[in-house]
C-alpha cells in the first residue's frame, strides 16, 4: 500500500507506473471530490478492471472513482449528530468480518442512512444501527471485471474512527481479500476464427 | 413506447418531456455509439435511476448509456460468421421468459462471446451457446437504484432476428417487467434532526 | 388465496388439489413448526419449485417449509420487549416496496436481529432497526427454480401488526409479485438425442 | 484433507472428530446417493453452516447433501455420449479461476445440460458448451451461514478428466478459497437484554 492521492501532486501521484505496481488501492476523501481530475478517474477504473483491489471509506461513496463504478448516483442520508452507530455483520462467511464480533460499537459517529444509491452489493457484509434511528449498509462488496471494491462507511474525521481495533482489523482483512488473485486476463474484441470446424470463418 | 434517438433529432430526440413520460425506453445501436451526448447520456441515466426501465439491444453493450450504468467496460468477443446460436432459459422463474421454450434458435447471427465485461447481473435470464464454440450471457437483468434494466443480446441488423416470435415475445415480456412500479422516491440528502429523541438534532 | 394449514384438517388442508389452483400461498405460524407432516413440507416444496409464490410471515422463519427452502438453519436473535421497530426500504426498485414510503414505524414488536441465518437473499427489500439495538433483514425475496418467495418478519400474534396499513399493502404486493408469470417448465433428465448433428446419439 | 465418505465405513467416515478437524470436505459420489444416511447428511450440513468448506463434484449435483444446502431439486439434462465440453470463465474476478485461460476443453465427457435447478449461485465461475448444443453453469460458488460452496460438474468416471491440469487447478483453487477464514460465529436465540437503555429488558 502507498499513501497516494494528493492534489498537488502530478496526477494525485496515480501515476500508470504507481497504479501498475498497486495490489489494493484505498480512497478516503471529503467534500473536495471534484477536484480530482477525470483521467485519473478513468486511469483508476480501467486498473480496477484490470484486477486492481479499491477499498473506499467513508465520504468516498460520493467520489468520482465509486460513483463511475456503480453507475448510479451513490447518495444517502446523512447527520452529523456524534451519534452511536453499532455495526452488525450480515455476512458470516466472509474473510472481511475475520476477527469481528457479531457487533461492535462506534460511540459517536455522523449518521450515514437509507436509502443508499448503490446496486446490490455482492454481499453486505456490515448493516449499522444508528441511535437516531437508521440504518445503513456500512460494509459492501462489488466485482467489477477482474477487480473486487470493498465500500466501508467508518471514518469520519472529527472521530477517532481509525483508533477503533475492529475497524482497522476489517479494513486490513479487506485489502487482503481484495489482493486475492484474480481470474485470466479479458479476452475481447474481434475473433474471426470459430473453435470448431463446423462454422466457416469470417469472411470466407 | 417511442421510436426515438435519431442522431439529428435535437437531443437525439430524449428531451426532459420525452423521458418524463417514458415508461421503458429500448435502445438499439450500432457503431455510432460516440455521437450521442454526453449530456443526453447524463439525463437517460437520472431518468433510469428514477424508474424509467431500459432494455438494450445487441450492439448496444457498447453504447455510453449501458456502459455508465454497469460501472465497466461491457466488452466481450465476437465474430460475424452467420452462425447458429441457440439461447437457454438458466432462470424459469423469471417473467421475461414467460412463454419461451427452454431453448430456441437463431439459425444465422453475429457470434457474441464470453467473458462480457459487466458486473454480476441480478438474473441471468438467458445463455447462449454458438456453432464455432463460444457462450455467452444474452439476456441480463440489472437494477439500479428505481430503475430496472435488461439487456439482450439478439439483434444483429444483417439477420432477420427482430421477425423471430420468441425474440419479440422476449422483448414485449421485458418491457412489461420493466415497467412494473417501483418502491419510494430517494429521500436523500442532509436530515439534521433524528428520529429518536435520544439524540439531539445535528448543531443542537 | 385460502385459508389452510390447519393441523386438524387432512395434510393440514394443503392437498395436491388445493396446491394445485394455488397461485401464493401465505404460511404463518408460531412455536408447533414440529406438528407440520414431512410429506406436506415436501408437497409444498415441490408446488413452489414448480412455480407457486410463498409468502412466509413472521415466525414462519423456522418453519419446516422455510428452512427446507433455504437449506440453512434459519435462526435469529429474538426478545420480546415490545420494542419499537422501524423498516426501512433498502430495494426501491422493487414492486413489493409500491405506495410504502421510505421507513415506517410499528410502535411495538418483538425484536428479531441478524446475523439471520439466511442464503444471500436475492433483494433485501426492507432492514429493520430495533429500539434495543438490533437490525434485521426484515424483507427478503428469494427464487427457487420457479418459484418466487418472499419472507416478512413483520407479525407478531400480541401486537396488531397486521392491522398496519403498509404491513397490509406489502403483503398484497408481496402476493402479487409472487404470481407474476413464470418461465418455462423445467425439462430436465435424460436426452440421449444431441440437438446438434455433429455429436453421435448416445449409445450409437 | 481426507478421502473419506465409504458406505463400509461407520457414519461413512464421517463421524464428528473427523468433521471438526476438517476445513474442506470434497465430495464425489455416483448413483448410490441414496445409501448416505441421513444423520450423516445433518452432520455435514451442520458442520458446512459452521465454516466448513464443501467441493460437490459432477454428479454430486445429486448428493443428499447438495440438495439439503440448496433447497431445490438440482436436476439437470444428461447424456453420455463422450462428446467436446469447452468450459469459459464468465467470473474473471474469482481466485477459483486463477492461472486458469479464458477456456479450456475436456475432448470426451458426459453432457450435463440446464436447466439446472439450482438457486441463483453467489458467483457462476464457468459456463460450458457441448458439442451436442447444451450450455450449463459448470462452476458455482454458493455461501451458506459461514460455510463456502464451490460445485464443479466435470468427474465423469469413464473419461480420464481428473488428468486434466486445469480441472486439477480449479479444484486445488477452490479447496484454498474455501478455506478462507470466516466471520464471527453465529450468536444466535433469546436475547432479553435489549443493548439500548431505553428499552426495558423483556419481562421486566
Amino acid at each position: 500500500m502507498r499513501n497516494t492521492g494528493f492534489y498537488d501532486e502530478p496526477d494525485h501521484g496515480l501515476t500508470d507506473e504507481v497504479l501498475a505496481e498497486t495490489d489494493v488501492l484505498t480512497w478516503w476523501a471529503h467534500v473536495t471530490h471534484g477536484q480530482v481530475k477525470d483521467e485519473v478517474v478513468d486511469r483508476v477504473q480501467q486498473r480496477v478492471l484490470n484486477g486492481m483491489g479499491l477499498i473506499l471509506l467513508h465520504s468516498s461513496h460520493f467520489s468520482k472513482i465509486f460513483k463511475r463504478l456503480m453507475g448510479t448516483g451513490c447518495y444517502l442520508k446523512h447527520r452529523g449528530a456524534d451519534e452511536k452507530e453499532r455495526l452488525w455483520c450480515t455476512d458470516p462467511s466472509h474473510p472481511i468480518a475475520e476477527g469481528i464480533p457479531d457487533h461492535f460499537e462506534l460511540p459517536q459517529h455522523e449518521m450515514y442512512g437509507e436509502p443508499f444509491g448503490i446496486p446490490k452489493p455482492d454481499s453486505v457484509v456490515f448493516i449499522s444501527w444508528f441511535a437516531g434511528g437508521e440504518v445503513f449498509r456500512s460494509g459492501c462488496t462489488f466485482t467489477r471485471e477482474r477487480g473486487r471494491v470493498f465500500y466501508f462507511s467508518p471514518g469520519h474525521e472529527s472521530n477517532p474512527i481509525y483508533r477503533d481495533e475492529h475497524v482497522l482489523r476489517i479494513i486490513a482483512n479487506a485489502c487482503r481479500w481484495a489482493a486475492l488473485p484474480a481470474g485470466p486476463a479479458l479476452a475481447q474484441g474481434h475473433f474471426p476464427n470459430p473453435l470448431e470446424n463446423s462454422v466457416r470463418p469470417e469472411g470466407s
